[in-house]
């Protein structure tokens, strides 16, 4: 059942024992969203837990410190920013998939496999949804608080960067910025630090970056090999994807990755009028028109060339619609 | 003189034919500031002009496109965000350095050349101040002058990412949405796209980057030769310097930059309670606790160990500190 914003805020208000789950590789928004919830649930004198499918790495001590750890039986279970209950993780699917009494989420592809979904595809960030939440359950934004939200807020928008951001971004910003949010120091952690490892295979992909079709498109092919040189690994690629379609011209970036099998996930990225989803669909992927990904299992070379040629026909298809 | 908002709002709904300068080598907020306020004089039937001393580059016609051109005589010089009268550039120095009627900024640091100053130090951007003026003058915000006004908001703040940004900031970027700025064109044009000569020169300087003492100082070294193999130059160099903070354990961030007569201009960022300006006084320059600059002419090699000298004086300062 979908429920608003008034009625998840009565579900909190009205229960106690509650087991928040994040989702798997957790991310800002994630843990930011039910650290915040956590602390005034606790602040309530409610008990209340947070479990992720994955290890909280040291990013989110800024989050998890100082909430109180409680040993009981969990009544409530409560899914914050998992758009589908796979995404909980392996193990996590298997022991909570089928139990998730309420799901608080922003992503309009939730498979709504919850008990009760509050859902706000509007919002840019979860951490926007549980603002709106905590307001309505007119509980305190402690300094605390506001920096687990800011951190939602911040990290899902790439610090105010996407597309998503709205004005309710930012006069959520605003607010918890005015409840004493420690603003700068989420951007130092989350947006202007490096792993050693990323910075290094950051480099070797700079220096893989090739230019295609008079360098209207950018191609980096990251292989088991940079990955084992640098200790990076998959987790790290995010933010490579985007190197390639911020180089001035270029119309579409390619990321490729090889996987342990020795296949390749592709992600393309474009500017302008050029469909990614039109390139990476042909090649048996999907995704949005300005960033989508397909996975090619065939040698590097071969996939490349797979990839250029779709490219190529996507840029062409654009340069005659133009010309009309 | 120093004059309020409410004072500098009155000078601009009482005259009339106006002449806006921007600091050389123009940013985002000098020209976004002078172009929403020539928007917003203009709609009031008032002339006025936009000058300054270099260039505009392409990266803002997004800015200046649809003001009119008009030829008259201005009778009203006034400076948006020149902190120092020098910052005109040569030309409009000696022009114009000694006529500045109205000095709108955000600087501290301000000389104070001006007959009448407007200033709000407490402001990241020019730009804030601008809209708190045309919001007392009662004017309309159309689309065009938020999105003058969101660009100089967003640059000097690196997007709401630096220490200045405060909850105003937040605030008026919340209202500048409202009114239909176009924000992420503004970000993709300003943030997200990297000229080509600019990627070539940070890939080098990526390549380049040492470390040392136990990796808590990064060091890159820009020579001419790398200036002339990627065709890039000293002004694309800004935020080479925070490449080398950004990545993690890095206590000291070292850019040097050979000039034209073989010296080295020298940028330095710290991070933690590692003072920059500390390093660069003890080489003959200055700066703030967390970014500071000087110059060195000697030898390369010479200079990089100079540097390398006063960091790890800095470095092994600190250390002791905190261990008492």
């Amino acid at each position: 059942m979908m429920i608003n914003i008034t009625e998840a805020a009565e579900y909190f208000l009205e229960n106690d024992c509650f087991l928040l789950l994040c989702h798997a590789s957790p991310d800002g928004d994630t843990v930011g969203s039910a650290s915040a919830l956590a602390r005034v649930l606790a602040s309530m004198g409610k008990k209340v837990q947070i479990k992720c499918g994955d290890r909280f790495t040291k990013d989110f001590d800024i989050l998890l410190k100082g909430i109180p750890e409680q040993d009981f039986e969990p009544e409530h279970i409560v899914a914050i920013d998992v758009a589908d209950s796979k995404l909980l993780g392996t193990e996590f699917y298997a022991l909570y998939g089928d139990k998730i009494e309420l799901c608080i989420d922003h992503h309009a592809s939730n498979t709504l496999y919850a008990e009760n979904i509050c859902l706000e595809p509007d919002s840019a960030s979860a951490a926007e949804v549980v603002y709106l939440i905590i307001e309505e359950m007119k509980a305190e934004i402690t300094p605390e608080v506001a920096t687990c939200l800011f951190t939602g807020v911040s990290t899902d928008t790439g610090c105010f960067r996407f597309v998503n951001t709205t004005v309710r971004t930012f006069e959520i910003a605003a607010k918890l910025a005015e409840k004493g949010a420690e603003t700068f120091k989420v951007v130092q952690i989350f947006f202007e630090t490096k792993t050693k490892t990323y910075a290094a295979l950051e480099r070797l992909a700079l220096n893989d970056m090739r230019f295609y079709f008079s360098d209207r498109c950018a191609l980096i092919c990251i292989t088991r090999d940079m990955f084992e040189k640098t200790g990076s690994n998959e987790t790290e690629t995010t933010s490579l994807a985007n190197l390639t379609r911020m180089v001035e011209g270029v119309l579409v970036g390619v990321l490729m990755k090889e996987q342990k099998d020795g296949s390749f996930k592709i992600s393309v990225r474009t500017n302008g009028d050029v469909d990614a989803s039109e390139i990476c669909s042909r090649l048996g992927g999907g995704g949005h028109p300005g960033a989508a990904a397909c996975t090619l299992s065939m040698p590097r070379q071969k996939a490349i060339n797979c990839v250029l040629k779709e490219v190529e026909a996507e840029l062409d298809s654009v340069r005659i619609d133009s010309a009309d």
